[in-house]
């Protein structure tokens, strides 16, 4: 009867985001860890390179260094190794604009563009196909719930509400 | 009128996944920086070493090394230096069964694992302020899509039909 009784306890909130919050971050750790592999199978390259390369094709004009961290996420030290490689291969370059000679931007060299254009359209296509058994209408209930949970916790945290 | 055309011109699906995997990685890059920040000002601990104790406190037996790096799906050499880590602070032990002297388990420490059921339900905590403002239904269906999406993930992977 304690059992019973247990069982139809109602779950509190809290367990039920903390849930989600796993789910969220096993599904994420899945794909990553097959991307990872694809990318270095593939590219010899590396998901942080790749995740550079990506927000540098964004950008025509070059980011700053701190611009890269921000969007990437990452620490700057990370940023500055990832762009040092990609220097080293020719994929990005630096410049300073003639009107601000102490700014760096970093941008993508146009064999980098090329580069990163080939990996982003076979990218494209394995992720069609690792996610090919989720139904469509899945897919864009997924993308618009996940967007508002990632607007909703930026929310959150941007008014220092979560200690 | 061309662009009225290509305006309603259906999204292919490959597009439609593609968006679905960026929404979920940029979620959950949002919440792990979040919660960086949060393990390290509160507890002065990083995101690995929590998950590391975490998957320990599943396992009161205690883990391999190798079955550490699978649950953790990270590389051998990271798993190596987290429970150096953690074997220096008392956190985690080494021990080898009677049975097999050449097999080493890791396992939580009793002072381990208080500190991690205290960091645990803060955690829980903080996860509940973050996410607070996504509805309970809300939760409930990203969940189970999540859920199904990892496994529909993992089964492609795993069929090596993923190139």
């Amino acid at each position: 009867m304690a059992q019973a009784r247990l069982l139809v306890r109602p779950e509190p909130e809290s367990k039920r985001r903390l849930r989600l919050w796993l789910r969220l971050y096993a599904a994420t750790s899945v794909i990553e860890r097959e991307m990872r592999r694809f990318l270095r199978q593939h590219f010899a390259t590396t998901l942080p390179r790749f995740d550079l390369m990506a927000a540098l094709e964004r950008a025509p004009d070059g980011l700053t260094m701190g611009e890269l961290s921000r969007r990437l996420m990452v620490s700057g030290g990370n940023v500055t190794s990832v762009v040092a490689g990609l220097e080293r291969d020719g994929s990005v370059c630096r410049r300073s604009p003639a009107s601000d000679r102490r700014t760096s931007y970093v941008a993508l060299t146009g064999q980098g563009r090329a580069a990163f254009q080939a990996m982003a359209r076979e990218h494209e296509h394995w992720i069609d196909q690792l996610l090919a058994d989720v139904a469509g209408e899945d897919v864009d209930l997924l993308t618009e719930l996940l967007a508002e949970l990632k607007h909703k916790a930026e929310a959150k945290a941007e008014a220092g509400r979560v200690r």
